[in-house]
């Protein structure tokens, strides 16, 4: 322990500039005009992996943009760490809205502000300063495969074809998965559980063409209105979903599993204080911890049509959009859900309209069971950096990936993260504590360490 | 008449040239960076009414685009004819749907593509250029004044001041606009009525920032949800607006004008295979003309919140924005109809959301009288050069300043205007027919001298 700290210590400042170098790199994968960037970022944490000491480090071309494998085999009898991460980030719009240039790392209060700082560049940051640290102390355990993608944040469309075509490298015993939160930075949590997700853009079109509201309006279809009545209608007035179907595999909770979640330290006056609102909005019959941890949901992500610029123009446009994303849980399936949706949005399409639903990415919904090796490992593990056993939490957000290497690999997923739900992912601002990227390199090692010493080889 | 006739024959290319020129400054007065483009058409109109032969011609400034003024009084005892129309023009994106580019004017099948060739460009300098026909051939009978504004397309912010600071060089005796359609060029007509506006941007506001839709999901109001829900509630299910008091002062006319309204000739089947919708959509109990003439509607111009770009973001927005246009009929008021809206929209808001509502621009609706002297002038005019006597139509759009001209002036308006519905202004691809253009010169200069015999001075 004391080893891990002083490494830590004498390389701060290092690790720090190394993560800024690579917060540097504008990698979003959402939008083509980034793509050389992303491809800087892979080639990025391939140096690294490779001046860490990892081997067989190699850029992997994918359809899309590549994964970043690299390994350290030091005995085929011990157990194997398989470390995922991305190495992409989400767009940083509206950019106006940032502090300082999202692309241009600074350190304000304790915390570094970027995008991706937390998601997940931050994250990942910390597992390869944490292997160094283990090689350059001669304290690595086992085996260690790392695994870093770069389509993350559009849904790993071409993760799961390389991974089959790869399975004969990926063997392991455990994924590790940095990409989650902690509840407070003095309240230390583990993810037991992921939501999957269910996302599609749609288009409503009315005329064939702009038209003049003037002229047309109130005797033509207005493609805005109808999608706003359809979008009103899927959901009743106690925010239930209205989609036929869609509740029917969710898997119900027991009332002792509901107790022990909503014993998760929650303030609902600070909740809304923090967001700056008067009030919350979600399921009738469910707490606040439970609308975003156990229950489904249906949220717009976008919406655009006709007239947004400054001023005004009166027309009636011929097109209106809107992107949006279903959270899913246990058991629901994600192709179900999307084909649910896409049959119920056509379905209450008046005749007046056309209608398209393009379904964008998805991913399963997940359960970490907490008495395996893997999750007592990373508890005890925390439980010695914190100085506080982590709490177990179902969290909200969804890595549609562990499921996949369920399904392909057979290996289960522990989701050690060490965000903040405040760190703003995905939002202007994002920021990571350097109390938590540093906890995150001190801790990860003793996960190592636990696992294998559980696993009693 | 065959003088008319050979002056337009003889001239016919330079016209076209001229307007041309014209069409290829980008006037778009929506948007500050177009200022100087704007400022540029101004000096335009005034070089070109200089040319034609009028006097005190200038470019009056105002808080916003400036007005050209010119006139020519040849005798203070004959009539006088106040020629309204606007230089400035709408948006034109989305750009990438026009077939030729907005602001490079060409023609296709016998007509002039450009935005603005119709809406008001083309039929401004159709009496530009009536009037040089007059004054050349020296049969101009009576005074006129020109009155060209830049701001038509914004709500005519400027206009009413100037109007009231003007009101000695502004005595007359009728408006004569030209910013309206025909039925068809086989079936001329005049409008005898147009439609007032209430145009409203709303601002609704939940989180105090972007969040990421898996962890707020669910438990957060959207406001991109919520906004559609007050929209989608703004109407029931006949398609009848649901703000109180809405209807209240709507003037219902008698049987027998509907039945007058409905002779207009309408082919429902072609209205929609124009459009390419199956089926159209309004308030029931009211015939399409009816809808677009006589009814006040309420229809989205835009709206726009959260992520809008390629691929996908997880984002629960903080905003969400529309646009929204109400078309009002006599005896509906646009101040009063804009309070309306702005009380109910607050009213239907839920607790967990902020709202705000921002007044863009409005004008009050009206009606001209068939049996004026100007309205029979027109009815005249268009009898004589299109060989058919024209039928009075109820407008659907608003040209808000003819209520200004009567309350500030004590003046009258004559909408003889030549474009056709099918000319896509405020679309991509607006166009106006070289044979409106000409019709256009041809009609005016008949206008001047059946207004002068039937005022019988």
């Amino acid at each position: 322990m004391q080893q891990i700290l002083d490494y830590i210590k004498t390389n701060e400042q290092r690790f720090l500039d190394e993560l800024f170098e690579l917060l540097r790199i504008p990698s979003v994968s959402a939008d083509s005009k980034y793509k050389q960037d992303v491809a800087r970022a892979a080639e990025f944490i391939k140096t690294k992996l490779i001046e860490a000491g990892a081997d067989k480090v190699e850029v992997c071309p994918t359809a899309g943009h590549p994964i970043v494998y690299g390994e350290k085999i030091i005995d085929p009898k011990k157990p194997t760490v398989v470390v995922y991460g991305h190495y992409d980030v989400q767009p940083a719009d509206p950019v106006n809205l940032w502090t300082t240039p999202p692309f241009e790392p600074v350190v304000r209060n304790g915390k570094i502000y970027a995008r991706g700082s937390c998601d997940d560049k931050g994250q990942v940051y910390m597992h390869i300063k944490a292997f160094e640290l283990m090689m350059r102390t001669n304290s690595l355990p086992c085996n260690v495969r790392f695994m870093i993608e770069g389509e993350e944040e559009v849904g790993s469309a071409n993760l799961g074809d390389w991974i089959k075509a790869n399975k004969s490298r990926l063997t392991g015993d455990i994924i590790l998965i940095s990409d989650t939160s902690i509840v407070a930075n003095d309240i230390p949590s583990i993810e037991a559980g992921l939501r999957g997700l269910s996302y599609v853009e749609v288009e409503v079109t009315g005329p064939n063409r702009d038209l003049h509201s003037g002229v047309y309006g109130g005797a033509v279809a207005n493609p805005i209105q109808v999608l706003c009545e359809m979008i009103a209608s899927m959901k009743d007035e106690n925010q239930h979903i209205t989609i036929p179907g869609f509740y029917d595999k969710v898997l119900e909770l027991s009332k002792t599993e509901r107790e022990d979640l909503n014993r998760t330290p929650f303030d609902l006056d600070e909740y809304k204080k923090d967001l700056g609102v008067e009030d919350v909005r979600g399921e009738k019959g469910y707490t606040t911890l439970e609308r975003t941890g156990i229950r489904p949901t249906l949220e717009l992500n976008g919406i655009w049509g006709g007239y947004t610029g400054e001023g005004s123009k009166t027309v009636l446009p011929s097109k209106a959009f809107a992107k949006i994303s279903m959270r899913l849980v246990p058991n629901q399936s994600s192709d179900e859900i999307t084909k649910l949706f896409a049959d119920h949005f056509k379905k209450i399409a008046p005749k007046s309209v056309k209608v398209e639903v393009r379904p964008h990415h998805g991913g399963e919904p997940v359960v970490t069971p907490t008495d395996s090796v893997a999750f007592k490992a990373a508890s005890m593990a925390m439980e010695q950096t914190f100085g506080k056993k982590p709490i177990p939490t179902r969290g909200g957000g969804s890595i549609p990936i562990v499921a996949l290497f369920e399904k392909e690999l057979g290996l289960k997923s522990v989701l050690m993260g060490f965000g903040l739900d405040s760190d703003l992912i995905h939002s202007p601002n994002e920021n990571y504590g350097l109390f938590n990227f540093y906890k995150g390199i001190e801790t990860i090692p003793l996960f190592f360490k636990n696992f294998v010493e559980l696993n009693g080889k």
